[in-house]
């Protein structure tokens, strides 16, 4: 099969070279290929300014980032081959680093993978296709997981965010096989039940594992609060690693019967309680209340979801960092995270020395965390690098 | 006693309020208080452009930073009182954290004790006094140290690079108690004998604990390389890890005795080697000689001292990443470390970005590491926040 060509403007070949997959839109030489006369999700030879094959892609016409690199081999269209070989690739990475078969085996562009995630709990895949490209693939998708892993069901989650984006229709089914009543995985040595059909995203954020096994450190004998709690990823683990107490507060009363389920899972259901609401106005409640905590865990939603978000969601950023601060006891342990790709690793520092400033308080920051590795970083890809989790330590001199 | 006034110029304060410690020379209003009149470690009263006192702190009126901040309260002095009262913070945190004595005790400015580094082997004390401001308070450091933790020795290594520019003599000697014949650490579970009087620094590198401990994940059954090894802290942590084998090398051969005799304390002589010579050299002749490892460990003496050598030092990171990158074999992971505080973390990551692409592989960042808990962050100091440490998978697509 022949592809068609997409043609580069001048110099817009240069940040592919460096390794990075994305073609912006106004990066494409329109005249010579105009791109409204390309289909959804087509794939294409990619064409320097001079005509030269330098890649392959597959194209939206009707996204910003029009087109996403496939291979530097003009040659290599995406097929289920392809797919076979990259899918394994990823998974020797995961299998050398992970004890057990619970991580995010495809992380999208940053395993060669544009627009395709997968997470992996046990025998059962949860899977988003978020471009067109990679939709126009499903079937090639489901047969080389199949392939590679057996696995005994495979979620479709296709409600992401950014399937709208791409033209993309919601869509949330097992496509394959036939899912366990109960679906569950095992993170830092603790069990948890995986909403798969109805939690958020693929049901279950593996990005901040190495952040919560540095967690654990600080729990032991200790009173922890976790803030938007979700289903317990941080307060479950924080209660089996020692802490005397933990508080999940939430906004949905789903995911605080799922922090149930799971603070039961681990025998520590004595030890965690639940508050549902505003996570907010939660803290202004448990301020007036004079309530402390010996260490409180600040993992919130994405603020900042959009670039011309950066100022308002910095400043939600701040409000909610320096609320939680008031709450914590004398030599206290904050874990202030950030899930906001456009927040910068030194802005989320200064808003907590910000914070610590504000009310008298002296901040020592012990730890900087990232996404662990199975959310590896595409080093040319700065947008793969999104996640940050502060270890802070809060005393008065 | 009535401290001496140091007033600053105007808008001077505005860092200090955001928790800055240091004052710098042309911040002083030198009409009203004449820096050249103080003496050299003295201890002063800072003062607004306005006349209105909000700090304490001691000066060197030969340095370009010539004064650094003791207290927010204009009325507290650094004395042997005060000195106890921040050990003991300073301690409690390391306690919190660490399973067993050894760390970093104090960490200078962020354990607000600026210019004062202690190092702890179990009941042996490694200090530094690098500034004047400190040497002056020479023995109510000594006295602080003892009352806190009844060490059995306090080791001054006054022989750091700092001194010399704060007008110091070098100094190495035993200044409290009586030092055993052998001094041992404890680190990720693996045993170090300690060259406290004439290793570098204090001894040892308690920063690259963390990283260290994740290297291990990557170590079971891989030929590893540890380049600049010093005594071994990378490589024997990967030979206990289960490294199939590890080779060391260093330009010192008195670290690469060290390196063997810590391979002997935990019984992995027969994984460990040693290759005498400099590192650059190194990696030519082991390429020449088609060499190749899975692991490679890149932790150099920091190639940026000075801010003037940044475009000279990122070269060097560049020629020595890439060597490293084409000794890897198939599949292989790069630890790239950088203790230089002028080396950005993006410059580091598109240095290996760079390596990769520069011999056609892939490149991804498994994890991006700091310095440990015991060197922490101030979050207004960026300058104490140095320490570099890349996980990367270099791989053929």
């Amino acid at each position: 099969m022949t592809l068609a060509s997409l043609r580069l403007r001048k110099n817009a070949d240069r940040r592919l070279k460096s390794g990075h997959l994305w073609i912006y839109s106004n990066e494409v030489d329109i005249a010579v290929t105009p791109l409204k006369e390309m289909a959804v999700g087509q794939q294409v030879v990619v064409e320097a300014s001079n005509g030269r094959a330098i890649a392959t892609a597959y194209v939206n016409p009707n996204t910003l980032i029009c087109g996403r690199i496939i291979s530097q081999d003009p040659k290599q269209g995406l097929d289920k081959s392809l797919m076979v070989h990259r899918i394994k690739i990823a998974l020797g990475m995961r299998e050398r680093v992970f004890p057990t078969p619970h991580y995010r085996l495809v992380y999208g562009e940053s395993d060669l993978l544009p627009g395709l995630v997968v997470d992996r709990f046990g025998d059962v895949l949860s899977v988003q296709l978020n471009t067109a490209g990679m939709q126009a693939l499903e079937e090639d998708v489901l047969d080389a997981l199949e392939k590679v892993l057996k696995p005994t069901a495979i979620v479709l989650r296709n409600d992401g965010g950014m399937r709208k984006l791409e033209g993309l229709e919601e869509e949330v089914r097992v496509a394959r096989g036939e899912l366990p009543d109960e679906v569950f995985l095992e993170e830092n040595g603790v069990k948890f039940h995986v909403p798969i059909l109805t939690g958020q995203k693929t049901g279950w954020f593996y990005d901040h594992r190495m952040n919560r096994a540095r967690m654990q450190q600080y729990c032991k004998g200790k009173k922890v609060l976790d803030l938007f709690s979700y289903v317990g990823g941080w307060g479950v683990q924080a209660a089996a690693a020692g802490a005397s107490s933990v508080l999940c507060v939430d906004a949905s009363a789903v995911a605080l019967d799922e922090v149930e389920k799971n603070a039961a899972l681990n025998n520590v259901t004595e030890k965690v309680t639940t508050m549902q609401g505003d996570a907010f106005e939660a803290l202004k409640q448990l301020i007036a209340e004079g309530e402390k905590f010996d260490v409180i865990v600040l993992d919130p939603p994405a603020f900042i979801k959009r670039r011309k978000d950066i100022a308002n969601g910095e400043r939600a950023y701040e409000r909610i960092n320096q609320l939680a601060m008031r709450l914590l006891d004398r030599d206290g342990i904050l874990i202030s995270a950030s899930c906001s790709m456009h927040l910068a690793y030194d802005r989320l520092i200064d808003i907590v020395r910000g914070s610590a400033r504000h009310i008298d308080r002296q901040a020592q920051i012990l730890e900087q965390g990232h996404q662990g590795p199975d959310h590896p970083v595409q080093p040319a890809i700065p947008e793969t690098d999104y996640l940050k989790s502060l270890i802070v330590r809060v005393f008065r001199d």
